[in-house]
Parts: C-alpha cells; structure tokens; sequence
C-alpha cells in the first residue's frame, strides 16, 4: 500500500481540478481554508466545499480522520482536508478550536507572514516566540487534534512551538533555507529539531522557494530532498506542492495583504515581477506528481524511501495528528 | 433492552443538573441550544457545551448519532443532542443547516411563536404554511438528517412540513388541544398527520400545557396519553417534559422576546403570573421520570409500552432521522 498525499495546495477549486487530482492518483490533499477569514468567512468557505463535495462525491469527499486517506484510496477518490494558513479564524475565542476541529480543520499555522494573536510570522523585524494566548491555543489544538503548522512563521516563534506543543508539529510546504535562503524556507536547526521530535517537512515547489525558480530542474530538487534526507532521515519528510491553479489577481491579492494594509505587499514577489510566477515545467498540476517519484528514485532513493516521501509519511503523522489526545497523544514522546 | 429519553429540556445546566440526570437514569435528552441566537451566537452555546462535556465526561457526551444512546446506556452517561427551538441559528442562509448539523444540532424548530423565514408561529394572526425559503430548507434537513421539529408553529405550517418533508417529523414538547386546549397544544388532525406518517409527538410536563396545570395529577396526564394511544396508537409517542430548571428571569425574558420587541410578552404566561408555573408536585426534575412510567402502568399500558413512551420510540426515530438521507431515507414512506 503506498499513498499519494499532498501536504498543500490552494488552486481556484473546480470540477477541471478536481478532476485532474483523480488524474493524478492523490489519494489526500491538504487544502488552504483561510488566509485572512475570520471565523464567520471561514463558515462561508466551509459552506462552498459542501458544495462541491455534494456535487461531486465521485471524486471528492472531506476527510476527517486518517482513515479517510485509506477509505479515499479504497475508493478511488481524493479526501480533502481543510487547513488554515492563518489563525485568524479563531478570532480571539479559543473555544472555536474545537468548533472548528469538529467541522474538519486538520491543520492550521499560527501565523501568516505576520504577527498574530498567537506568535510571529517570518516577515516580521522580530520574532518574540509564542505569546501568551499562543501557548493556550497550542495545548487547545494538541487536545483536539489540530495540527500546528508553522510554515509562515519566524525562527524562534517555530522552536518554541515545537518545544510547547505537546505532540509533533509540521511545516506543511517550505524548503531548506541551506539550499536557497528564501525569507519562508527553514533553517538547519529548525529542519532538524522537525526531524527529532516526529514532525513533518513538506518540500515545496512554489518557484519563489526553489533554487533557480521557474527554471529549477527535477534533477536539482530532488538532489535538495536527498541531501536534506542523508543529514536527518527520510522518515520526517513529504511534499506540499503549495500548488495555486487559476487563481485571479484579487485572491493572490487577498492571501497578500487581506486587511492588514492599504497599500501593496507582494509578499514573496516584487515590484516587477508581482503575479505568481510560472511552475516548473516538470510540475504543472496534480497529474506530475510520477515527475517527483521518478527524480527521488533516480536520486538514489530505495522504493520504500519514495513511498514515504510521496505520501506514506503524511499518512503515518496524520493518523498520529488527527483523534483527540486522550487517544493518540505521545506520539511525539514515542518518536525521541 | 429499554431506553430512558426526554424530548426536550432547556434547564440552566450545571454539574448539580448533571448528576439529577443520571441520578434519573436518563440516556438520552434533546437539549434547546437556541432560542433566538444568531449563527455566532450559537456556536458560542456551543462552545459552552464544550466546556461542560470536557469537564463532566463521566456524566455527560455530545450524542451525533442514535448509536450514542445505546454508548450513553453502556457506559452509564447521558447523550446530549442539540436542538434549536428557532431557525435564527441559521440567519438567511440555507448553507449552515449542513453546517451546524455537524456540529451537532439535530432538531431544529421552523419558528418559534412568531413568523419565521421559514413558516409561521402558533401565536401569529395569519397562518401561511411554508415560505419558499422553508420549502428549501425543510429539503436540506431532510438531506442531512435533521428533524423537523414544529411545537410551535402554527396548524397549517405544521400540517404543510408533514406534508413537504420527505422524512417524518416531530412536535418534541406539546399535548393535545382537546385535553387542554392551550395555544401550544395540538389539534387532533395534527397528531393523526404525525401517527401516519412515522412522526413523533413528545408530551410536556409544562405546567401551562397541562388541564389543571401545576395541579394536575400524574393520574390525569396518563390517561390523557392513554387517550391519545387508543386513538391514534402508541407507536409515535414520547415524552418532552420543556423541562427548565433553576433558570434566571433575565434567561426566561430572552426565551420570549428576545430582540423582536421592545415591550413585555408574556408567551404563555400573563401580567399577573408572569414568572414560570411551579411543576406538579410528581415532576421537580430528572429523578421523577420513575412516576410517569408508574403511572403508564396504572393506566392500562403494557410494560413494552411503557418503554417505548418513555424512550423506545424515541430511540426508534432518532435512528431513522439523525443521518445522511442517502442511508437512511423513507423511512416516513415505510411507515405509511
């Protein structure tokens, strides 16, 4: 049994894309619910998945539980988990963790770039760890079964969530900062302190966090993974393509600046290049996905070691992630 | 195997209520989440709750499914299931019922005494059955696995929903208006639409829907539903008891007027006795549901039928209403 899991995306969702994700054999896929919602917003994009899951139940169904992965593989569907970039959903209210768990939030990063109520993002001049409500909300999600994930964040604010947090913690879709110091890709120590603790990487390909950009080879990416993996195993690692498929200007410019200003960021962009820039052309949607297996095994990866990159690896943290703690806790412990 | 289950209670919870209901061996209760609260303000109840099943685990758990009282039983707690007594919850918007029915809420009133979006109030002049709006989201219930739940709504709102809905519904809290004929009590043709159709009728141990009131005898409330079994069978009854207990004035004034009036409504109360009825003297709390099945006895029931008013039925239609139309539909069209 070997499992094809990405660990992000947040494509303009459409009966074409799903359709191109059965195309592409993915058996889960991690979807972006909100970048800058709050929590009633969130319930309206909630609202559009219903609908798509109610019209296309042939291809697509909410995941709740890492059972789902199998059942969506049993069944030759995709099993959507929803995620937050942003914990601007739970507003100031703990108690929507919960809520918000019980409606299907698997994931959810505890900041967007910026500061947030709960700790820093990577943008910012400086990063002062998690705050005190950070701590709380972070317990909060440990209890449930809500992953904290802190792609977006500084460096300090992701150690101390790694060390707070109770159970592993994951950067759903960054790449090492060793490779290609991108402001969003991570450093060594953050890498391995990942690494020792069962949590997850996934590798993104978001042109801004490749080496070369648009131009970056398969060859050169999947040498990236293998070094990252000869330094602190195979077992912690996954891909989270970050994949953004037909998305107008006015959403890239939402997931950019939301509320937060009225002026222009363009966030991993410029001035002269603002629009998303073009995908490498080994990776255009979700039917390449064989392009990344095939550059793992040709950069020297056994086949049990791509299974896991490509999805096995999710699976395992995701069943370890996903039930409330009173039935699943310690995996963290068990994993030192 | 017989079960122990109450149609509807709204009391002002606390550990000392908790501990009346197992103290009464009572396996399941429909609880009132909402009386005028908007969408928001639900999930803050919700939110509540969460708090009390987090804190009280060993007495209570949020029920989803009918396969929850037979756990509640098991493990000697009490399943909980939302309920809305007014479709504020759901603002104007068809989308949260799929929304807040996984979250919980499984039973929801199309109106409660006034006109609603959806169909019109017992205490409105003019009665026009179901709007278009109603028409729509009794459809969606149906899909999801929501009762339909009109106690107080209107005769022709009421007759229209058995009429429009695909699955049987339920009047969870109100006697027969020929015993007693308070506005909130039905008439005979609405209670023979409910026993045709595999609906379900709860009796109210509220004093202002009992002939004689707070003085009405546990002898006269049985051979009232010995009445109401000899006429239409008893395969549809239950009991509601509107159970509320130890709740503040400011709670009461909300129940009945929340934000649309400005001026004192007494509902079913009046000027002179504006507070809320003693209870009769045979039902204080959840402790005493022993002298109604006694009293069933006494007036001519079988035991068999004595468990099925006081939760057999109950748990019966609870199993054919709480999930996805596509599993368990028709079971209204079975029953005719």
């Amino acid at each position: 049994m070997s499992y094809l899991i990405d660990g992000l995306q947040y494509s303009n969702w459409s009966e074409e894309v799903f359709r191109q994700i059965r195309a592409g054999g993915v058996d889960a896929v991690h979807v972006t619910l909100v970048y800058h919602e709050n929590f009633r917003e969130t319930v309206a994009n909630i609202e559009r998945w219903n609908r798509w899951f109610e019209s296309w139940p042939e291809l697509i169904f909410q995941g709740f539980g890492a059972e789902d992965i199998a059942k969506a593989h049993a069944t030759g569907r995709t099993a959507i988990f929803f995620g937050a970039q942003n914990p601007s959903c739970i507003e100031d209210d703990i108690g929507l963790v919960e809520v918000l768990h019980r409606l299907g939030l698997r994931f959810m990063q505890l900041t967007y770039n910026n500061q947030s109520l709960l700790a820093t993002g990577c943008y910012e001049a400086h990063d002062t760890g998690l705050t005190r409500m950070g701590r709380e909300v972070v317990a909060e999600m440990n209890r449930v079964g809500m992953v904290v994930d802190m792609s977006h964040s500084g460096e300090r604010s992701t150690l101390a969530a790694v060390e707070h947090s109770s159970r592993p913690i994951a950067i759903t879709h960054a790449n090492p900062a060793a490779w290609h110091p991108a402001r969003r890709n991570k450093s060594d120590v953050v890498i391995g302190a990942l690494a020792q603790t069962g949590g997850m990487l996934g590798f993104s390909l978001y042109p801004h966090h490749l080496k070369g950009g648009s131009d970056c080879t398969v060859e050169d990416f999947c040498t990236m993974i293998a070094r990252t993996a000869e330094r602190f195993g195979t077992h912690f690692l996954g891909i989270g393509t970050d994949l953004c498929l037909n998305q107008p200007d006015s959403v890239v410019e939402w997931m950019r600046t939301g509320r937060w200003t009225k002026t222009v960021d363009y966030g991993e962009g410029s001035k002269d290049a603002p629009g998303f820039p073009a995908m490498p052309g080994w990776f255009h949607d979700n039917r390449d996905f064989g392009n990344i297996a095939r550059g793992l095994r040709a950069a020297g990866f056994t086949a049990p070691e791509v299974d896991g990159i490509m999805g096995g690896n999710w699976a395992r943290f995701c069943a370890a992630s996903f039930g409330a703690a009173d039935r699943q806790d310690k995996a963290k412990r068990a994993a030192e």
